[in-house]
């Protein structure tokens, strides 16, 4: 059982459903997964958390689809399951095949593991890399 | 000080110099970095760690610019600072800009935030992401 | 299922009976959770465990509820399960209240990614924080 | 060396500038800390960052003080030095005695161990804790 | 459900079946765990992690079951369940009994404590230590 | 700088130098290391710390180099420098080799590794492992 349980559509408050709608309209669907619907115990914290979430994952400098793949190797690195499954989720949405989640989570493991060896050897930054 | 010196080239053993010209001439450069002159204390490491790096950084189903932004994601939510280094340095030389590494850290951040707001309200998966 | 299965007070030998009693006691309940029950298998785990938990969360400088909450926070960003759930039961025993639960997690979500911004840019500590 | 420089107040586009205008009138300071300055080289992540964190740490359900607290928790478990350093200096600002400092690194030491002892014997979550 | 479901000996490629035989020639067992099944779904990740694991936990200066326990150790500080599970279930079998096991799980949960108080102290490392 | 500076002996209180007496006696050595010093602040802390570290870490099911070991696998895998510069020089005190360090960074990286790609597939618990 979650903290909070998920509060449905025709539960929520107008300024939830504000919040809910343009879920919806930004993302093209016609539902709301549970992460939202959990958020909308703490109103503030599911606007802040949805614009914030809106701005940065927009098409930019970097395409969304590289963006999602951040998202999971973050996700992948911290092991939050619900974060996992969701963002898997949308970045086979946005288009990624099995190939590059197959590539996506190597990289995650050898950078996990590099990570581990040049913090017990205690590697000296380079010059070069300063 | 690191826990093991660097062993330049001109000190290495042949085995050693057999993955440091691999290195750069894989790489296209002069040098080797702080790591591998660490790593060279145990070749059999040395050896393993960067067959598997070259195989898995190597252009594939993703381009190697986006292997290194997901390596420094790894590597920020782990705060590795040799890693950060050494891995922003790498993204920058395959092409990364500045607004790119500003979208990287600030997906980085999100989603570092947003993993532990699925995790605090325990948030079950839905049943479309299962 | 555990590693260890939970052992009850009528299958405890005398030693661990004394901890399970000093616990009931101590925060004036009749039952003994899990994690209790786990350690048990290991009499010095769960003696020195309990002797230092009740240490540290009793009341001193800081207020037990503010304890619970930063066990919380602590159990969070570490995605500990089990940790959250108890604690945030036992928070909310000591008059935690929804909104102020909500702060706590918006804090918390909020702190891992300033964490990493900080990293990722590897901002240097100012002179007047040193 | 920072993987950006600290912009100071004299070199900031005026976007910057409001955002470090208010940054001081919020806190009552005549100055602006490195994390600030380094997050302006992406005007859009400073205006968004500093947005969040200053309706986050505003007085509400929680004090400003346990707030601070909190973010100490999170910055510890994460090992965040500049967070960490900038925190500390924040929460003693805002009150926090050294008898308070020592017994939330207490608490937060003892969560990161019991977190573990309860992930390593694999305890089950008790139903009341459902 | 994993986001990968595990390939059973009789529906793998040739390429993983030679990865499979080896894995039960070397640990002396007639059946595959479901990590390996499910890394089937990309041979290359298959075959470099099974050939980098079988190298690195061959007896050597350290004797297979001190291996186990490092890796338990690990896991158990990262919360990886399937991880812990899998390898206190290897650990066992190489002989762990559990008093060591008790002791392990003190050594991490103790190590991880401390960890935090000397992050939190931000303790200078001693010029004996560098 | 660190948050506390450190307590020498000459300047601590009787029941600061109880400990500090205590630890050169345990380890046989005639001086105390920082972490000691800066935990000398608050006294319930350094004697609460000290009594469960002696006890953990004192033989029994494991040998003590087993344990400064697995000390160093969880310092590395959270990436605490102070705690992998002091528990690699007491490993090396009791005996710990250059290629013992090696074999155990290379478990270290590996479990890692391992850790990542496990959640990232969410491969599921085998049966026999539950």
């Amino acid at each position: 059982m979650p903290t909070a349980t998920p509060i449905e559509y025709a539960d929520a408050s107008p300024e939830v459903r504000v919040v809910y709608d343009d879920i919806m309209a930004t993302r093209k669907i016609d539902w709301i997964n549970n992460f939202w619907k959990v958020l909308a115990h703490h109103p503030p914290t599911l606007r802040r958390t949805w614009q914030s979430i809106k701005e940065i994952m927009a098409p930019g400098a970097l395409d969304p689809l590289v963006k999602e793949m951040l998202y999971i190797a973050v996700s992948v690195t911290n092991n939050c399951e619900y974060c996992i499954a969701s963002h898997t989720a949308a970045a086979r949405k946005a288009g990624m095949t099995d190939a590059q989640l197959a590539e996506l989570l190597a990289v995650v493991g050898m950078a996990n593991e590099s990570n581990r060896l040049a913090n017990g050897y205690r590697v000296e930054v380079d010059e070069r890399f300063k």
